[in-house]
């Protein structure tokens, strides 16, 4: 990206942020319900803490930082301060005030615009768009972890009327075919991406085939009404154990009432658009339905060549490749390499991008992964076979 | 109570729970640290309900009442609401918003104080009145509730300043001598007392003495310097199991920063006050520093023969019996009913009162209780031999 | 006692616990299927390393210890052995085996008996006294460790063809009249008691009426028939907890089938006899069904009163006291001293025997003690009003 | 293989599962110390089940079985017998006995050579061949689960003198080429394979070089000098975790005495061969090494192409593939399809042999599997780049 460009890239990426945080009240800002979700004001504190700390205390000459608390209340890590140790947990932190954070924001974001102007170092660049393209990751979590508290919430909040991501409908139906041969994988070329995209490297495909189409909520219901929930010959042994000790028979926010499923967006609590790709649902609940349809989830390799030719982008897709590094890999040092590859190990590869997923943040070779049961992401199923 | 004042009691009361939180950020009001912390907007909603439920659904014709939501929110109970069964913790219910609970507090205000300007049936004040002592226990738990939130913030924020409730000293000193005899314990007369102080009964006490100060911070610290913490013979055994899984080493809110020791006040970090009588401790700390003293805590008849000729009132204190019914104890029919009886199991008694409680909610026969292990109350030590 | 009485009370008691065990296959020796219950193995040691520490090693020039080893094996602490250090649980330690257990008891005895031949130092007498005590209350654990142990196999095994232990019948009906008044608690005199009975001293009663039968299994069966285990209104606040959580709808090792009620016997799978006291129950338990017919369980004090002229010794019953100190309880220093004094908390007294224990281990001021929730003892209800 | 060729492979096989049980004590058939480690009686019991249910039961026209209890204690899967429902830990059935456990497999041994004199049936034959394979893996198992049982017990007893299976070393050094290209993986021809070995398939590799031995001992200990256990940034994220939490410091049953290493081994505790490969490592610790050496750890594929040239067999090794389907993988319909497939998430793929595999049991396309932290198996270290 040129100077300007960046400039104007950073304005709107920031902005969108806070605009995804309109409608919320103060003490939405607040909580963190499970591990997994955390409060809105930390999202907001701590993509503003990346540019502090891996641009603005590198590049300005005498940065003053704006509270030296922040550091450790804002990185992603486990901290310590001698003797005053105390862990706490991040949905318990009330004070900095939302108000305070946003104050934060716009303190880094005046020295960052000002750094821009005349940003031309290659390498500083490159750190400006990999916090840019940090602060889009956290924007789909913020998405999805206010619909997590707001849709744990027993009033059942709407977040903004009108805004029901979940009822879009698949676009084309049918089956692609793709030959059997040597094809090319990962990500090559100028554009952005993150390390565990590259090393573009070979991997031999066999023959198959892959729905053009998502499974839909209808489809999806005819799997519960055919007991899918409760036969284990359909499910991972793991998924079985989650299934059982959690409780599990239908996709997350889903709520049977008088005999008819509903469910709850971020418009509300609504009658279940059957049309709609299902979403909310884990790796568990993906693969058991493959193995009710007699067909399997495709692997990354597999969607990534044929993501070329067949319509995506309403959910996140689960494939059945576990998240490891490709040939080649290697981690960049110090913090900044910490991004991805220590997270290698027991979590399974989803491809596309959702209506979650900011504009711009999509792309043919990009990576997501979650661990099997997580559902609260906008995630969905494609077959193969 | 006459009905002007109880109009006035029920004002004042009202009233002084709100000054408590007045110098709360919002964000204060919404977390749940632990199980046994409620945020501060559970507690001035749930208070406003039992009043509304108690009151005003029971005598005001046609009331309509604020949200029939707020039912299952602010009731201290476990809920359902057919098939859409959600259970929530109170700390991620950010809606309705503390503005809208402060609404809902000038709501039923204006009609209570209406009803209670010709109100005189006297089971009917009797409920309010104990609607008052009951927003009044509350009261003491959002002071230590906040306290809790705050201090366990690594910024140690401070909530009022000069607002420091530990650093108030013993004001006499000596052993009292109280000698053999036949003794009356409990409530009897005119005046308000909980279920569990009825059935004024006799007890055989045997002659002892009573500490007419409590244990220092300064007594505190040499039992901690002696290795008091280390020496499991001074501890009960599920003490022990306590101090070692929890890693106790000292009261609550302490901290030991190069060589001295610090506590977190409302008022801030603070050098510890040697004077000052030892606070936020556990049962189980109480036992073993006895034990080391080489005396005992007395028991909860011991305390209430002695306290009618020693001061008392700082810390809430540990005495060495279980919290058990009278002879003649029994519940009211109903959910008034369930206030103290149910818990009468694996509790100790802690008579007295406390920097934190509310003017006018102290009295000689006054049982407060609480787990063996829980110490984010102002709890202190008063030793018998 | 004398030489010579001592001499046989050392025989009777040590032979006694080999007969428990006599019906068991080597395996049954090893398990430890709970925490609060105990491998059979380790009881047969644990109560002769009693023996070889506090007499031999103490009484016998240069005795020579059977296996250095054992003393971490089996005492009742948490032991390291330096760097070498392994937490171990008790049922998974397969050796020593079961055969060297028995020659370790071979081993001590031997040594013992010849050491009571010519032992007059009263003080050493007293502590074999109380070792022998103390085997006769591992000697009642033997046996409900032995029925949990064999009671949680799916196929139920018999241990004793014959000894079915629960199926007495009460030997008296009606209620005694106990009047109001100061009496006398606590043991005096000559005979043995335990540290926690010591201390004679007064209390007042209330008078009070006693049942003269404990609570039959048909009388329960009308309580859970009448819905007892899902009325929270007649349970404590933790009780209900434990209901709830752990599933609990009857008395332990209770099963039923076909609409009849049956329980597990150490005679094997049996229909249950109505006219038998009910057994195997919780305080909480015993506490819901007094509640359930508006009456009480007695305290200690009232037990030991009125069980001077009523009769008693089918089961453990509860009462209402917490297991406390006495007035001018003091605990032996050293590590006799722990016997009692460190679990005064959050246990529940019970008084009287069982059929489980052993002959000549029961008297008026016995105090025994349990957990509220547990009932894996011979326990049972006595109602008071 | 011919009916003779079975006859005797039967023989052999379960003969050898009790020569394996031969130095145990009664009492060591019992324990299961943790959930992945079984009773060596149940593994005996299990094995014989299989043969039991899957060959006898359909073949013998009116076979009785041994005991119709053993069906529920003995399948692997969680049972329930109607109103008599009762969930077991395996460790605590003491019944039947042991000795009722070998005249199980003398039973069905008998039963089974008498059928296999005359069996013809290919499929038959098939699924006798399946249960030696199946019985066979349950001998590593009896082998790692022993050592497991004894090297937890204190008193560190000896399996079997001078059988130390820790001490061989490597055959070769150096690093092995492999070029670039399409490779076949996967089983293909007449032997035996498990289901999760069979669909021949392409891959492409790019090239790499693997080394000829495994990682020694004396390497690993470089790896815990130089501080690898406190460095997170050469671990997982969740082996981070798992280190902290689980105070991981050295391999399973590594001991630091008066600064030497000392490992438990079958043949009791010794002081480590510096020269032996190591063995008892979890993928987590592996994956750590391999970073610090700034490699990495050979994917399944890369091992079975270099298996064919280098020497394997004493441990273990782990890959960096996760277990995964190969392409066109299917499961058998019914019981037989649970062995392989459901297992495919959250496990990663162990290639090779260790010393505790059976004779026999061992082949370039064998998967096997185990979660990143466990390593109770002789798990080893084999590094690529």
């Amino acid at each position: 990206m040129t100077t300007t460009e960046i400039g104007q890239a950073y304005s709107r990426v920031r902005t969108y942020s806070e605009q995804i945080c309109e409608p919320l009240e103060t003490e939405d800002y607040v909580p963190q319900p499970v591990a997994f979700v955390s409060p809105p004001k930390w999202h907001l504190a701590h993509s503003t803490w990346f540019f502090e700390t891996f641009i603005l205390k590198n590049l300005v000459p005498n940065y003053k930082v704006y509270d030296p608390d922040f550091n450790y209340l804002f990185n992603s890590y486990y901290n310590n301060i001698g003797e005053r140790t105390i862990r706490t947990d991040r949905g318990n932190v009330t004070r900095p005030t939302t108000r305070n954070v946003y104050a934060y924001r716009k303190y880094v974001d005046a020295q960052m615009l000002e750094l821009l102007d005349e940003l031309a170092d290659p390498a500083a660049l490159a750190m400006v768009e990999l916090g840019l393209h940090h602060e889009q990751q956290h924007q789909e979590l913020l998405v999805t972890d206010i619909k997590y508290i707001l849709g744990h919430n027993p009033l059942f909040p709407v977040y903004r009327p009108g805004c029901n991501l979940v009822d879009g409908t698949n676009p084309a139906t049918g089956w692609e075919q793709i030959p059997e041969g040597v094809y090319e994988i990962g990500h090559e070329g100028p554009g952005f991406c993150f390390d565990n995209e590259l090393g573009r490297h070979k991997v031999y495909l066999h023959s198959f085939e892959i729905s053009r189409a998502l499974v839909t909520n209808a489809e999806y219901i005819d799997f519960i009404n055919a007991g899918g929930y409760r036969d284990f010959n359909l499910w991972m042994d793991e998924g079985w154990s989650w299934v059982t000790h959690s409780n599990i028979a239908a996709p997350m926010y889903w709520y049977r009432q008088d005999g008819e499923w509903y469910y709850y967006t971020l418009d509300g609590f609504k009658k279940i658009n059957p049309e709609a790709p299902v979403a909310h649902i884990s790796f568990y609940e993906a693969s058991a339905y493959a193995q009710w349809k007699g067909m399997r989830l495709p692997t990354e390799f597999e969607w990534e060549i044929a993501s070329q030719t067949i319509p995506w982008g309403l959910r996140w897709e689960w494939t059945n490749s576990a998240y490891l590094p490709y040939p080649g890999f290697s981690k960049a040092p110090g913090a900044v390499g910490e991004y991805n590859g220590k997270f290698m190990i027991n979590q399974m590869v989803l491809r596309g991008a959702s209506v979650a997923t900011s504009p711009g943040h999509s792309r043919f070779t990009y990576r997501n992964f979650f661990h099997a049961h997580e559902r609260w992401q906008y995630t969905g199923i494609r077959l193969a076979r």
